[in-house]
């Protein structure tokens, strides 16, 4: 297949693909998805509910879900699925551009002889790749990259333009590292105050004697990065190295955009972070644990299994298996709408003290006069 | 101009350029500008307000509002101008020291033949550009940039060292990008929870179940990016291709250092967007709106024309338009004022109730038996 | 030094070097530090606090804490340390890896012939370096870097890859530059509204009008930016230069990855600006300052001398010296634990309050003279 082609497949070769049934003709010629009032002639339209499908055009080719009717619309093709969430992850797959780097390693590279590349690679211009690195096999490497001492990258990786992954970083299959991320050299000095609270402040108290009596003294990271199996990092994403230990990333989780990941942390297996999060240093976080976009975690602090993070919540103690969290500080999901509810209600409640006040003040001074009259 | 060479003008020169007045030696050179207390021989101090005019030294060169007089402080020269704000705009652009690539096409850069590259461009070492890129006249693209197949920018692009722009990424005239920012290949995968309240946490809790029965499932971006004229993307920002259809940025908007717009987002004309503010995916934005530093906006709500959101504003729900918002989750400015001062005065309120409880609890004491007795 | 090559000690030589006492065999070699449950062989096993003692393994090499006893745990050598925390420094310090890039200058590097370059200079490939640039003796340079005309960095830099620094910024000596940080050529146009509270709403309603009326208008930054001995920047953090003086960060001030720094602003000595966090445009901040974790600070304020704020918090007014804050909107601890304990309480508030309504209104009902009268 020629650099940047699309790739293009029949409709019939599409729903064997998906796992759906084909409906029509299926000889027609997919070259690309669209919604439905975007759909040129060589797109597969996706229309898998309702109301996406009032917008298909007659003559054109859709992805429907079971149950609707490919004949209202008027359509030469379609292809019905059970599962149309998990088979549209399946024909973006599909229909995605080959990867940028054209086979093989571009002339304008920087490869140390000591390094191994494993078959099948392309690697883009610009590239530097270090001392004793180990790269597996079938490896997308964009421009720009580069990649340090004696790290090892195991099959099928896929490195964005741009990023850049430090020394002695371990990483395992089907890697996934987008435009200008940083899997870094170091982690931040001596201390990191995240303070909140009364006994993070008493912490920050003592710090701030620290401060009087010395500069910031740098703690060197002599502890690598460990990333698992089917790992992805997002763009502009950050990750520290750690200090004495690995900072570690399990298995299938997935980092968003601008994520930022401190030094010693320990990220469990099939957890998702959202876009600008951030894991203070040394903090351990479960399995399949969620954070939303902007949530922040404090350093040193342990997040249990299948936690959920709803956007902006701010972490700042251990939180246990199974919340799910909201707010800043972060507390659970139904105390956070009571307090939200309360504080709503506030403006009457300070009314209703105020009315209590006034009446039971005409009480207090309707009781005199009787005093009056007994003392008369 | 020799490469790197700052611009100088005479004082009347610049006068007339600003569209303001000239008094005294318009034949003066002006080579930079800078504060009262920082300027120098052949800079123009700034000083359009009283405060700044007090500390302008006598023999120098200033830019005044119309109505100072220059006499009173000595200067040789002086521009008097109606509107300074705007003026200082014009001002700036013309004593910006000249783009940094050198004119031509530096040699150690890697462009595809099929690209085709407008007239008088600049593009410095080290970048790439792939295959069938359309690039407008006068394109500035400094070192270390790479930009994806088949992307489409026009006339006088400035594109910073080491920004990204992916393939099938579709924008304007005059578009200017900052450092290392990336405007990149693909979204994130399945689905992205950004929950908050109630309605989102149900979401969240059926999420749940999918985390625990199955991986994620990356959706593969087939959308593009299309970004209208006069935009402006700060470094180190991260914008998202579409799903299916394309991420969208409006004619005119500005978009500062690190902020994040997520896939699908449609952002309107005119926008603009500070620092660390974020966009989650499919979220529809109106024309002329302002999220301050670290606004977060949530994925899949609809944001109205003209709404003004504060720094730290985080939006969870529709925003109707003309709006100025403050608060997380965020309210009108008015019922945010009123929360904070509710909020401040509790401890006022707790003392209030207490000392009712006491009072009732004492009018209650004095209903009883004793006075009982006395009626006896 | 071999490059790539790790350090080596004897025990010996570190407890020296580390100002330790030793115990037991000096001569045996060290390698590298680790946590004592992944010490292997070469490693000496950080084990200053009892609780890490407790796993140490027999036959190896300990970090200890004075009072601690070797004997007990079987090992063959140990260091005795007064002051544990920062012996850690001194010992990572010396254990770190040799700095990647090579020494001498990479052969596919563009450096302008009017650039001056310290003695002891290792600059890695695909670097960019402009006209008039000088830089110190001893520089370390990775690859990717950019450094645009007329800057001027002093001795014992470390830039890491990727990082942009735009033209005309001046940089003090031992200055660390993480991979893809920038410092860069421009600022924000016009202006950033980050208001909260009323003053500031006053002001984005002015705005907005300016919004209707025009399109932003773009304010060149013609300041550069200015920074102290023994800065250290993080990765993916932006600096944005000044628009007519310079942006300045002082001696000794660490800023942590993804932080923004916005244009004017003036950060003082000895800060630590922790990840994510933000400060916008022509705030000034003072020495010794902690900003945790995602900290947002407004622009246009002023936060005094010795400030910690918590992770979190958001300031949107001046602070005065040496307070601690946390909160959004930023308030003194003390007020911030109290708010919150009143925050918490509400609902047994809004219960009180209705059994006060309840109570009132049955001695009301009581009090009433027809009830009085049936009585009598």
């Amino acid at each position: 297949m020629a650099k940047g082609m699309t790739m293009t497949f029949t409709v019939a070769e599409l729903a064997k693909a998906l796992g759906g049934t084909l409906w029509g003709d299926g000889s027609l010629v997919v070259a690309g998805a669209a919604e439905p009032d975007e759909a040129g002639a060589d797109h597969i339209a996706i229309a898998t509910a309702a109301k996406y499908a009032e917008k298909l055009r007659p003559g054109g080719i859709a992805l429907l879900a079971e149950g609707m009717n490919p004949e209202t619309h008027g359509l030469l093709a379609a292809i019905l699925l059970k599962r149309p969430r998990l088979a549209l992850a399946g024909l973006t797959r599909r229909l995605d551009p080959a990867p940028e780097p054209a086979p093989g390693i571009h002339p304008m590279t920087v490869i140390d002889d000591s390094a191994v590349i494993g078959e099948g690679a392309a690697i883009g211009p610009f590239v530097t790749i270090g001392a004793r690195v180990r790269i597996g096999a079938r490896a997308r490497i964009a421009s720009h990259v580069s990649i340090g001492d004696r790290s090892v990258i195991g099959d099928d990786a896929l490195i964005h333009a741009g990023a850049r992954i430090a020394h002695d970083v371990i990483i395992g299959d089907r890697f996934i590292l987008h435009p200008n991320a940083s899997i870094r050299r170091t982690g931040f000095p001596l201390s990191r105050p995240n303070l909140r609270g009364s006994r993070k402040s008493a912490q920050s108290l003592g710090l701030r004697g620290d401060i009087k009596a010395q500069h910031w003294t740098r703690i060197h990271s002599l502890g690598g990065v460990e990333i698992g199996d089917d790992v992805e990092v997002g763009a502009l994403a950050g990750i520290d190295r750690g200090t004495i230990r690995a900072t570690r990333i399990g298995r299938g989780t997935k980092i968003d955009n601008q994520v930022q990941i401190g030094h010693n942390v320990i990220l469990g297996e099939d957890c998702m972070l959202c876009g600008q999060a951030g894991v203070a240093g040394s903090t351990r976080i479960g399995n399949r644990v969620v954070l939303g976009g902007k949530v922040g975690v404090s350093d040193n602090i342990f997040v249990g299994d299948d936690v959920i993070a709803g956007g902006g919540t701010e972490i700042y103690t251990n939180v246990p298996a199974g919340r799910v969290i909201l707010g800043s500080p972060a507390v659970k999901m139904e105390t956070h709408v009571e307090i939200q509810k309360g504080i709503r209600r506030l403006p009457r409640l300070y009314a209703q003290v105020a009315q209590l006040q006034e009446t039971v003040k005409k009480m207090l001074d309707k009781g005199r006069p009787g005093r009056t009259r007994r003392r008369g």
